[in-house]
């Protein structure tokens, strides 16, 4: 069973209460059902088993108190303490969950292992990350859309070439770097469904010529704990195609 | 005695030779006289005590051996263990050296605590450092730089009211926040003397509208391992006119 209870809540809107302080074992994440930034700290929470509310919140239109929680207004948040405890930014939420819950640590103890998962992951949402904002901003504009394919491509290419084993970790199970990045991967995955003329098949995806990533990519997506974190295809490509419409997405689905 | 041998050694630049790997003991520094970002790692290796080795590589004409040390061709990057450890980014670096010398650790040992100082550097940072690029960018260009200098006092503002006590790590001494965004207060300084028209004052900078900023920039300034680990005002500023000049600057005042 899932611990992530609320996964599937309806997203809170301007003019909607705030919901009362966490009690004092409880964590919360507020989150979105489709942004993969929120995805990272749903899944670290799943895979460590950290039994936690998650509150979704809608970003087109975020109620005021939410700035209370994260000054920026993004998600994900994590709350915990009674609500005297918050922590935001996705790549910042896993390595604090280790710090308290050392017992199910995913990233190394040692200082040069730890600080090389950062970097990795850095390195790869540094290229994949804008790549698909890119992609997903000239969605409506095929000539456009033919140029930013290649800074997919490009990010992919660096990708295959950065996965030395059969995860980023450099271990023989998934790491901080896989767990993190695998958000990213998904939401181009759902790209393949949205978009006839993209480049890269659904079918054992990214496809024949990025061997390991499509070993690495069925992987991550198998893990049960993973898959409780994230959203199914169904959902995330129906949100995307929502989205494109200009209509309010966040709940699809539900 | 300062710790950082080569501090002010001349820039290396395409066409010259790698120095030899550090040996076993020896922590390298690659860095750029002027560069903000490397300034924290100098800083950090300072006030920690540790002798390292400082390689000042010129950023305009890099060597091509340098993107083996570091994919992005960026400084700072850290080199040691005879050149089989490499860790770069200028906010990873100093939290990896707390973590390999745990005795002078400068980042809070309590998770929540450490984790409020990391995501309080972020912030600043997030204001200051584009605010900051967005007037020496428009250096030349009175009118426009006029407009620019508003982001610039937006950033003091906010980093004046999220300064509560006289440090930003909230204890009776300078701590991570302190010693990593001092660079950016700093480039600021070197601003005062560089534009007649700036908006703050050169003394007791940023002067009387924000009083705990300008009891800060003083005590922080006045630590000798800070010192130790920058540039003199002279120099900073002469680097600076060079730069608008188009000049090359990186070994200005050697």
């Amino acid at each position: 069973m899932s611990v992530l209870e609320g996964i599937n809540s309806k997203a809170l809107k301007t003019g909607d209460l705030p919901p009362p302080s966490p009690s004092p074992n409880t964590f919360r994440i507020y989150s979105m059902r489709f942004c993969p930034a929120a995805q990272r700290a749903l899944i670290y929470a799943s895979v460590k088993k950290i039994p936690s509310e998650v509150i979704n919140i809608n970003l087109q239109q975020k109620p005021d108190w939410y700035f209370t929680k994260n000054y920026k207004g993004q998600v994900p948040t994590l709350e915990h303490a009674e609500g005297k405890k918050l922590v935001i930014e996705s790549a910042v939420i896993p390595e604090y969950l280790d710090d308290i819950f050392p017992e199910t640590k995913i990233l190394p103890s040692d200082p040069y292992e730890k600080v090389q998962q950062k970097l990795l992951l850095e390195r790869l949402s540094d290229q994949l990350t804008p790549a698909f904002g890119r992609v997903f901003r000239a969605i409506k504009n095929p000539e456009e859309l033919k140029e930013k394919f290649e800074s997919i491509l490009k990010a992919f290419e660096e990708a295959e070439s950065l996965l030395e084993g059969a995860f980023y970790s450099g271990t023989s199970s998934p790491g901080f770097v896989d767990y993190l990045i695998y958000p990213s991967f998904q939401r181009v995955y759902w790209l393949t469904f949205l978009l006839e003329i993209f480049p890269l098949p659904s079918d054992n995806f990214p496809g024949p010529g990025y061997p390991k990533l499509s070993q690495w990519f069925k992987a991550i997506t198998a893990i049960p704990e993973v898959a409780a974190a994230s959203q199914s295809t169904e959902n995330g490509v129906g949100s995307c195609k929502e989205y494109m419409k200009g209509l309010p997405y966040f709940d699809y689905g539900l």
